[in-house]
């Protein structure tokens, strides 16, 4: 592995990344996916540094990925979660982090219920003039970084194995499907796919997409070329290359946003009819779980003909090393 | 170590495992063993490969044995505990275990309060032509082999130290007693018991081993002429040479299967007394953990003259050992 | 580092430490947190060996720093944790360390929310002849040496960075603020200063600082003429040079020893104001977590020029290595 330059101490939000910094972040996955083909799985750049994964919203596979990665960069792991914390205890957020600081964590994976807790932890590691990396593994309803980078990789691998990169999905046509507005997914897979110069099409029903959205998806505050809205599924998938669906989070029921998840399925749900509708070469990802039957047929799903959602498992270890390696200096 | 011939890519259940098949296990246990008498009880076979451990029956002792024969073996490992799972999410237990897979755990072992699972995870796992291997830690009330081996390598272990083999096992008699209907222990047992030629006697309230019982537990359909059934406790231990005792669940009182853990205790208890019938030189097993007083009386379990309880938990992390090695290629 | 004399097998209480017991952690700490200084903050101290983290009581923080101690020491950790156990299955705390005892767990570390429970735990290990060190992180209202060496380690070290030493404490002016009645950490406290020849001054609510604890305090049974109790809080602090307040329990108030937070905070909390009593120079500890407003106001214990909380914290990681590593036998 060549050393690379990057400059991001924490990786937050995909808002602003450059072209050149998911380049970067692509070309090392490939390097690690390549590593983990090896039998022995594993290498020392990371050796004697301590990541602590703070998923004060639990979920055991992002955490086991996250784990995984870094015990494969031969990190040690340090796992937080809600159940037996301090934070009942009348601790705030920041002095949880802190504490994690104060012990020798290198870098700090964190996952949230609420938008902007990593980035306020980041705030604070950063006034205390710490060079402690934090990574955002999910923030409410706000970004999931490493999801979306490593739907990126799945999908540019997918063009070119060996040399993933974003120019790759210029001109492609990419449907987002499902719940836009509750999901962090989807905020940061509209940044990087409009950032790869792909056309992006949200399609939901309106009370998961309001028209608003669109407005709110631009940095520049003009209103973004690429990105189109779509209160029905069919004009989202005419000529799709890839289509991503979204978990939908069955509390959205009980919330009157959906009538039922059988109404939603038949709406929105993608079978094997509806693929008809894209490029013969379609692929479809979801960051799973998939809730089977209601977001993607159940057959579909397991088609590897179609499917994407194991090979997304798989570069997740891959690009949560390179996040993990960058982040931790790059020497390898 | 030698390099073993082992064909078996699952370990699921002991229902056909050949003499030759308990015999490398025994010897690898066995060579394992002497590892852990070293200072650095630690070996490199399977550096970089990753052992998840998909606990969706909770079992701190259990896993923990896992995870220290998979550490001792170098390599990493994964836990997935149902409570922070994405089961409560709507995913299949298979797409859980593919999600390991995905994220490139080289061994699972799975436990689950329903029998069958590590097999339906195993069969998938073929069909998407994976070579990873499964393990069953305990599938409902069908089969625990981790244990029944463990079992038998502290007995043989007892009976040759440098060289435990099943056939040290030919003409011994070995009681089992307890709840032989539930226990997916006794079904284990009675699998490597009676392959090594011992007499097992089968010794609970008709309640807890009904009499079609001993036909269930023959494949061949034949009445197995080494195996007996007992509805009291006296004709088991009878010249025993080996008592084997299984926990009892305390639900099985609110099911109406017994009057009440001192009615147990007094008619299936092992106490100092009733060991009289046995050989003298008779030894007690108990897969943990133990109702003080029900199963055994308390001064029996804690006395080395009779009690095996403890050599069974240190068996457990080389015999697990053993079964990772194997599983995972066998070169050490 | 250099072999040290050390002959305790288990650290349960700091009732009986000899100052030169006591110096040898401070120095053995010191040489650790140079490694922790490094970019590789790990050494071979521990490989191969276990510590099994049996934490009755849960404790993320705690045990995150014990964890932490031992993977820099490259010990592989076992962590036990009460919701997952087989004690609700009926097994005794004696069983549950003996099954690791039997897995072959080098050292345990244990916390229980009853006092006394480590040191049956190492006497029946030592009844059993086996090595195996018991460290007590916490049981009861009884004692929590870890951190009382931590928070002396914190202090020496202010003092003389390079060598932190018990006789720099003599004369000083140390007081503890808060709720010593039901306090580990303030026992365990009492034991290293007053054998550090410190004054030491208690000051609480008569409801959580009994007149007859003083009695209490001594070994000797003579009253110690270094430890002086207040129901006010003033007269603990005027001159003091180190002001450690300790976490106060919410539900004292349920249980109506205390009328409010608020009542505390006014009565007992420590405030910029309130610290103009002591040495200009005083420094403010906390065992943590801290409820903020309550022991503390939240600016002073954010205040780098007056909180070492944090440096407890760090400090907690080269104590806990040091205790781990001393226990373990001292080659580095």
């Amino acid at each position: 592995m060549t050393t690379t330059t990057w400059h991001r101490s924490h990786i937050l939000s995909l808002a602003d990344f450059t072209p050149a910094e998911y380049n970067t972040i692509l070309q090392t996955a490939a390097s690690f996916r390549e590593v983990l083909s090896r039998r022995t799985k594993k290498v020392p750049a990371l050796q004697g540094q301590v990541v602590a994964n703070l998923f004060f919203e639990s979920s055991t596979r992002t955490r086991s990925s996250f784990e995984l990665a870094a015990k494969r960069l031969s990190a040690d792991t340090l796992n937080f979660t809600p159940g037996t914390s301090s934070l009942t205890k009348g601790e705030t957020i920041l002095d949880t982090a802190k504490t994690y600081l104060a012990m020798g964590a290198d870098m700090m994976v964190i996952r949230h219920r609420e938008a902007g807790v990593p980035q306020a932890i980041a705030l604070e590691l950063d006034r205390l003039r710490s060079r402690v990396g934090v990574l955002n593994a999910g923030d409410g309803q706000h970004e999931h970084p490493s999801q979306a980078l490593l739907d990126l990789f799945t999908i540019c691998s997918l063009l070119d194995t060996d040399r993933p990169r974003l120019e790759l999905l210029a001109g492609k046509k990419i449907a987002i499907v499902g719940d836009i507005l509750h999901s962090r997914v989807a905020r940061s897979n509209i940044w990087s796919l409009t950032a790869s110069g792909a056309e992006v099409h949200l399609a939901a029903p309106p009370t998961l997409l309001p028209k608003l959205f669109a407005e709110y998806s631009h940095s520049s505050g003009q209103p973004n070329q690429k990105l189109f809205i779509h209160w029905q599924l069919e004009p989202a998938l005419v000529n799709a290359d890839f289509v991503m669906t979204l978990r939908l989070q069955k509390e959205r029921m009980t919330q009157h946003l959906l009538p039922s998840l059988r109404e939603y399925h038949r709406l929105f749900g993608i079978t094997r009819d509806r693929l008809r509708l894209c490029q013969p070469e379609v692929k479809l990802l979801h960051p799973g779980p998939v809730n089977r039957g209601v977001e993607i047929s159940s057959d579909l799903m397991d088609d590897p003909q179609f499917s994407l959602i194991s090979q997304q498992v798989t570069s997740g270890v891959a690009v949560r090393m390179a996040l993990l390696y960058l982040m931790g200096g790059g020497k390898a």
